[in-house]
């Protein structure tokens, strides 16, 4: 089973929110962004911000901060979001298809060119212009597109099955968004997402919020 | 600020997948589950899946593991997934509907009610059987529900002063999957979901690979 190891991956994981903030400063005209600016924006320690950045291979200015055209272009870089990505989507459900239609993955040269899915009545339809195909050709089309990524929303029950006639169709990335844990070869990467993790954090830090107001 | 400390996060993130796994053992009959036979399934240690759980109160017995009927009560009732809880969705575009249709949210509780949307056009239709009303009439509306909770997503020009009418309204939950850092008052949990962050860390790992294998 694969084991990825990330060293970096909670500063990996905070690059969006800059490079979000950082283009939001670029179409506001300016021309320098300090760390101690990101920082506060983003409720996090300076330090935190130009060490997060550094792995990008960036270093700021004293005094005038990052030239922010060159820090956008550093961390769209480092991320590979400075090409565009094909990907297929697996499972047209309600997920599956406002993944989709999610601008801003788009503007991260996210690319779906074909989703495909069990149910008879969605193959042959589009989900944001992206064709849905029938699961039976799945590994023939993959191959044939030559994607590399797809974006798993299936249901639990098919999930690895999914994942296996994927990898057997040379997908090597799977952004994973079932409860199900995959088994894939080493040279398969898997993200995991799961909402229902979000969701019991919320659930908790609400409690603990009555809690401290019944004990106050 | 507020500024949520929870100390056992990574614990708590990981019981929805431990609840997954433990119910589709009561489906298929079993009484007990040891913690090796989840961490098996998670691809973690047994001490990691022990130390977990026993933050639910729950303790398993020598050689017999947990009694699965009593484990999946101590997670639910942890999570206080165990009752109903109203929410409202705030944007009902292509991932607020998604959400909404979830059908794994509905098993943990989660009860959208009413649905928040600017466009006029949306104003008056249902999305997966919940109304979907006007933004404008958002504060007095959650009032008289009477609702805490609320899944925002809405596009990020609109974030904070969506969050602040929240607030207003009497919410003390927000589920925020807009990429805004939301300022709230202390009372005030947030729980930010990044699905930018979950891509970039495919991305990231990808090109990890690419260079592992043109070193090989």
């Amino acid at each position: 089973m694969a084991k990825q190891k990330i060293v970096a991956a909670p500063s990996i994981r905070r690059l969006p929110s800059y490079l979000h903030i950082v283009r939001q400063a670029q179409r506001d005209g300016f021309e320098y962004i300090s760390g101690t600016v990101i920082a506060q924006e983003l409720n996090l320690e300076p330090i935190q911000v130009r060490k997060d950045l550094s792995i990008t291979g960036i270093i700021g200015k004293p005094k005038k901060g990052y030239p922010i055209h060159a820090l956008v272009a550093a961390i769209e870089h480092f991320l590979d979001w400075d090409s565009i990505r094909d990907a297929v989507l697996v499972g047209a459900g309600n997920l599956g298809s406002a993944l989709t239609g999610y601008q801003e993955f788009h503007f991260h040269g996210l690319n779906v060119v074909a989703a495909f899915d069990r149910d008879p009545k969605k193959v042959g339809t589009t989900v944001h212009g992206v064709p849905v195909l029938s699961m039976d050709t799945i590994e023939l089309q993959v191959r044939n597109l030559g994607v590399r990524m797809a974006i798993l929303t299936v249901p639990f029950s098919s999930a690895q099955e999914s994942a296996d006639a994927l990898v057997r169709a040379g997908i090597t990335a799977i952004w994973n968004f079932t409860n199900v844990k995959l088994k894939v070869p080493d040279h398969v990467v898997v993200q995991k997402e799961d909402l229902s993790s979000g969701y019991a954090m919320l659930c908790v830090m609400l409690q603990s919020k009555k809690l401290e107001s019944r004990d106050a």
